[in-house]
C-alpha cells in the first residue's frame, strides 16, 4: 500500500525537525542554519518555510518540544517517586525534589536557560513556553490534590511553596553564588520547616 | 597640558564600550559585530582586540557591566526603602520589595536572562557573574545584619527567605504562567508569613 500524503507530510517534518535537533546540538541555537537543516532532512529550505513559517517558526517548535520534555521528565520522575508510596509525608515530597546541584540538573538549567533567553525574541516560541507553563501549572495542581489525599494522618503542606518558590527558581543563579551559596541540604531543611504549613 | 598615555587608553576603551552598548541595544547580544562597534568608535578591530582579546571578551565586559548596574541598582533601591526608617518591621521588608509586575521590572527580566543565557557558552562572563553574584550576596549579608539591628522590638525574619527564595527567583516564568499564575498581593501574604521565623 502506497503511503498516505498525510503520512508523507507528517514523515518529512519528522525528519526536518531530527535534523534541526542535531543542528542545534552540535551548533547552538544561534548557529541553526535553515539550509543546513534542510540539508540533513534530504529537502528544501522552500520545504521548511512551508511547513513552518521561517526560522522562528521552526525554533518555536523544536525549541518548544525540547522544553516540554525537560519540563514533563521532571515533573513526572517527581511525580513517579512521591507516589511510589500510598501514604505520604511532608518529608518524603521534600526528599524526592532533585537536587540542585546534580550534573545533569545543571546541564538541564543551561538549556532552559537558552531556550528562555530565545523566547525573548521569538514570540511563537514564547507564547509555546507559555502553552507548557500554564499546562504545566494545572498538572502541578492536580498532582498536589493527589498529595493532600495521600498525606499521612496530621500532617499539613503549604502548596504555596510548590507553586510560588519551587515554580519560579532559577538554580543557575546558586551555581553562580558558587562557595558563597547555600547548601542542598541547607535548601531541604528550609522546605521542611516552610512546607509544614 | 597633553593627555597622558594612560588617560587616552582609558579614553578610547570607554568610547569601544559605549559603541558595544550602543550596538547591543539596537541589535541584540547576537547581533553584535565587532567591525561595526569598531566603526562605532572610531578605532581600529585590532585595537578591539588588544584590549578585550577577542568578541567574547568585549561580551564578557559590556554585559557584565550592565548585569551588574541592574543587580547594585536593585539592591540599592531596595535598601533605601527598607532604611529610610531608623526601626523597620518584617511588612516593611516585604513592601519594599519591588513588584514582580512592573513594566520596568519585565524588561530588566528579559535583559537578565539573556545576559544569562550568554554566560552558558561565555566563559570569562559566566566567571565575572559569578564575581558579581558572590559580592552581592556578601552585600545582602550585611544588609541583612543592619535589618536585624533595627527590627522592631518583638519581631524577628528568617534570613533563609532572602538568601534562598528570593535570590534565586526567575519571576520571567512567572510572565509565563500568565491567568494561571499567583498575582503580586498572593506573593507578598506568602513571604509577610515565611519571613516570620
Amino acid at each position: 500500500m502506497a503511503t498516505a500524503p498525510d503520512d508523507k507530510t507528517e514523515g518529512s517534518k519528522a525528519l526536518i525537525l531530527q535534523s534541526a535537533r542535531r543542528e542545534i546540538v552540535e551548533n547552538g541555537i544561534l548557529g541553526l542554519r535553515v539550509a543546513e537543516v534542510a540539508a540533513g532532512a534530504n529537502c528544501s529550505i522552500t520545504q521548511i518555510y512551508r511547513y513552518f513559517g521561517d526560522r522562528n517558526g521552526l525554533l518555536a517548535r523544536v525549541l518548544g518540544d525540547m522544553y516540554e520534555e525537560l519540563v514533563r521528565g521532571a515533573t513526572k520522575a517527581y511525580q513517579a517517586l512521591v507516589f511510589a508510596k500510598d501514604v505520604i509525608t511532608v518529608n518524603d515530597m521534600v526528599d524526592a525534589l532533585p537536587s540542585m546541584f546534580e550534573v545533569g540538573a545543571t546541564e538541564n538549567q543551561r538549556i532552559r536557560l537558552q531556550i528562555l533567553a530565545a523566547s525573548v525574541t521569538n514570540e511563537p516560541l514564547r507564547r509555546r513556553l507559555e502553552d507548557i507553563t500554564q499546562a504545566e501549572a494545572d498538572a502541578w495542581e492536580e498532582g498536589l490534590d493527589e498529595a493532600e489525599r495521600r498525606l499521612a494522618p496530621g500532617e499539613t503542606f503549604d502548596r504555596r511553596v510548590f507553586t510560588m518558590v519551587l515554580a519560579t527558581q532559577l538554580p543557575y543563579y546558586r551555581i553562580l553564588m558558587g562557595e558563597k551559596g547555600f547548601t542542598s541540604e541547607d535548601f531541604r531543611q528550609f522546605l521542611r520547616e516552610k512546607m509544614s504549613s
